[in-house]
């Protein structure tokens, strides 16, 4: 398990020995569950323990905007900022031909059949400004492009309180490349 | 002295002791030089060793863009990106009324009086973004709207090669913000 090393995997181990039979029993059933009924949400393609997610099912939401994201974690970023009204796109992955992993392996299919239902104006790129984040978001902005939608890409720049003398050469260029009128 | 400890202040020492005599006055002498030749550059008040610096004196660089920053070390972070060819005007400081500095400590009317001179376009504010860096980018955007200049900020957003999951919510919600249309 991730984060977990020796001594913690042993005290993990006694702890469970030290449980009740029924406890240890909860636990049991709580692991198959959450493998069981944690399913994929069928518009976003998010995690979901119900067909649909409880992002996509609420109304009061925008259901104009769509923002792609590599990652169920990446939903759950935007969702703490309580800033972003509108809905996700989950593409578990990113295009990286150096791992084998391509369109096909991506829910770009899914994604395509939402904004060709007509009711979405903008997506939003939200992949990791990484080299396949930015390859992938360019590939979907390609294919959505001719759709008549408006694609658009978070800002690159300096994180909020940081520290200019720490940013990055390509950091540094973008932020003065995408500045904007006070 | 920053970044040194006891013990390596206690290596130096020794090390000024296995010096020559002649090494030693070098030494010394390059200090003193430090000190008394470095002064600040009569127009963009940037550390240098001649009246005016070697980019303000520099022809070929773009004289109608003035990036303003807080510090000579963030001019310095500036040309290792190879991408911006204007002028830089540091203000040693920023505005802080928690450290009793305000606006007269600056070197804020030497930045009036090179905008005043009408050959400048556009003031890029280039301060941290923190509280204070806002603050002071926000007083002199108001000085210098009303004299015709284009008054620009740094984007804010997510750092090149850095990872949603892992930027603050104030981050990520400037990088929403700001997006751009692909």
């Amino acid at each position: 398990m991730p984060g977990i090393g020796h001594k913690t995997a042993q005290r993990m181990a006694f702890h469970v020995m030290g449980l009740t039979k029924e406890q240890a029993q909860d636990f049991a059933k709580a692991i198959l569950d959450a493998k069981e009924k944690i399913r994929c949400c069928q518009v976003c393609q998010n995690l979901s323990d119900t067909p649909v997610c409880s992002i996509c099912g609420n109304e009061s939401r925008d259901h104009k905007v769509i923002c792609v994201v590599e990652d169920p974690r990446d939903v759950m970023a935007f969702e703490k900022t309580r800033e972003y009204e509108g809905l996700y796109h989950v593409l578990h992955g990113v295009i990286s031909p150096m791992d084998g992993i391509g369109p096909e392996q991506l829910r770009i299919k899914e994604l395509l059949n939402r904004v060709g239902s007509g009711e979405v104006k903008e997506v939003i790129m939200a992949t990791n400004p990484t080299v396949e984040g930015e390859a992938t978001a360019m590939y979907l902005s390609r294919l959505l492009k001719p759709m008549g939608i408006k694609v658009t890409r978070l800002a690159y720049g300096i994180p909020v309180g940081g520290n200019l003398e720490y940013a990055d050469e390509v950091t540094l260029s973008r932020a003065l490349e995408g500045r904007s009128e006070l």
